[in-house]
């Protein structure tokens, strides 16, 4: 038996740790990179944000299954790396990356840029305080879904490259332009002054969602799921918007984002 | 310092062992009870299915909190434990409690009954291959945030009473009534046999949500999130309903199902 000098098999080496270590945020924010785990988000990846992947660590066995995206990646001029399972579990932030983890660069956009996209007849969704993964993910998920032109994520949210947020939005994080990192009112302010009427979601609202008129260029704010939106941030929004229901407190975030952003795609149908 | 001889604070004890048994679905068959874990879904227990409340495990800390639970509790019959923060959480499925967890004896109705809910302009949810606690829980939360008459889980579901779900549907499970364990084609046949008109809500369906008539009684009918609905099952429904997205794969069962049940909760206001 020999030992392929090819397959990255010390799941203590440098390399390894240095890719694991963008599990941290500090270190994402450092070097500009994040990981990408699982066939289908490295998949989403190369069809959508080819330019961004850098490198893709695959099992044998993962390269076997999926022939298509590593050629696909070959032909991208990503840097392919077979490795062992071990190894693989080393660099994943999550429990099984199903044998094929991705190294990409940041894909987010500046603010102005992503601006640019709400025009006329179209929507975006600003994230204020979402601080847990998969609410973010999910709220992501919904926007591409639903069709928002784009997604603005202020400083005081999760990190959109946490490999949580990054997994559980399946892909949705390449689909659309999203912006990160901007202060609340910053965020907020830019918005109002290109005419973007700004409508937090919140069940304390006295606008009921099927008054809201959701023809022109508008903005759902999401806030915090234990906090709901905060004063400074309901201050600045235009209407503070309910869906109506038959029980308080029975609605998280993640669904109220639901049904905001289907009847803003509902409006825009009709 | 001398010891509470009425403090429970063996992790191993007989009690707290038979207890913690109830995170496995063969104990709760066997038994007919289940945890209800933190002071929220403890609340909702007791108000809304006081009669089923059992026996109630809280901290010293807990208590000092949540006064008015106790209290509510004590009224109620509810035999009262104080015990340890290390025996709360050997009892416990989740991490953190947060100092409070009931047994209940389990609050499903027979299928009939809860069939007899579903009246005219009423609408129903069935789940037939959920397995997932966190969707199963989401479902039940949409359900009775958007007034559902009913929800009638399938023998090929995830259990209600597994702690995740309770958990996760924050004390909708009590709201509203839920008959479990029929095998899912005796499920549909029953609702078909009531005049209840059957929805499929599936990707790939033809029919697309904004043409379905929602006024009559009706069930949306979910499947597992993996494998949509199968053959069978939608051979069984009257419509196959999709909602409108721009991109396909990126609604998840929970997301879909919030969409739905919103749009029948909508219909019956209109």
């Amino acid at each position: 038996m020999t030992t392929d000098p090819q397959l990255l098999s010390n799941p203590r080496s440098d390399r390894v740790k240095q890719v694991a270590a963008l599990g941290r945020r500090a270190v994402r924010a450092r070097t500009g990179r994040f990981l990408v785990e699982g066939p289908q988000a490295v998949r989403e990846l190369l069809a959508y944000a080819e330019s961004s992947a850098r490198e893709l660590y695959v099992t044998t066995e993962a390269e076997k299954r999926h022939t298509g995206i590593v050629g696909r990646a070959e032909e991208s001029g990503v840097v392919v790396y077979r490795c062992t399972d071990v190894v693989l579990a080393a660099m994943a932030d999550t429990g099984s990356p199903q044998g094929m983890l991705g190294v990409a660069d940041r894909v987010d956009v500046p603010l102005a840029e992503a601006l640019a996209f709400v025009g006329e007849g179209e929507f975006a969704v600003v994230l204020t305080h979402v601080r847990d993964p998969g609410n973010a993910g999910t709220v992501l998920r919904g926007a591409d879904a639903f069709g928002a032109a784009a997604v603005l994520v202020s400083d005081a949210s999760v990190d959109v490259y946490n490999p949580k947020v990054v997994r559980s939005t399946v892909g949705s994080l390449f689909h659309l332009p999203v912006s990160v990192g901007t202060p609340v009112t910053e965020l907020l302010n830019a918005c109002r002054e290109r005419g973007i009427r700004l409508l937090a979601a919140d069940g304390t609202g006295t606008t009921m969602l099927p008054d809201v008129d959701l023809t022109g260029p508008h903005a759902w704010v999401m806030g915090n799921e234990a906090w709901g939106l905060e004063p400074e941030v309901l201050e600045l929004c235009d209407e503070v918007v309910a869906i109506p229901i038959q029980r308080a407190e029975s609605l998280n975030l993640a669904m109220a984002a639901t049904v905001c952003l289907h009847a803003s795609a509902s409006a825009r149908t009709r």
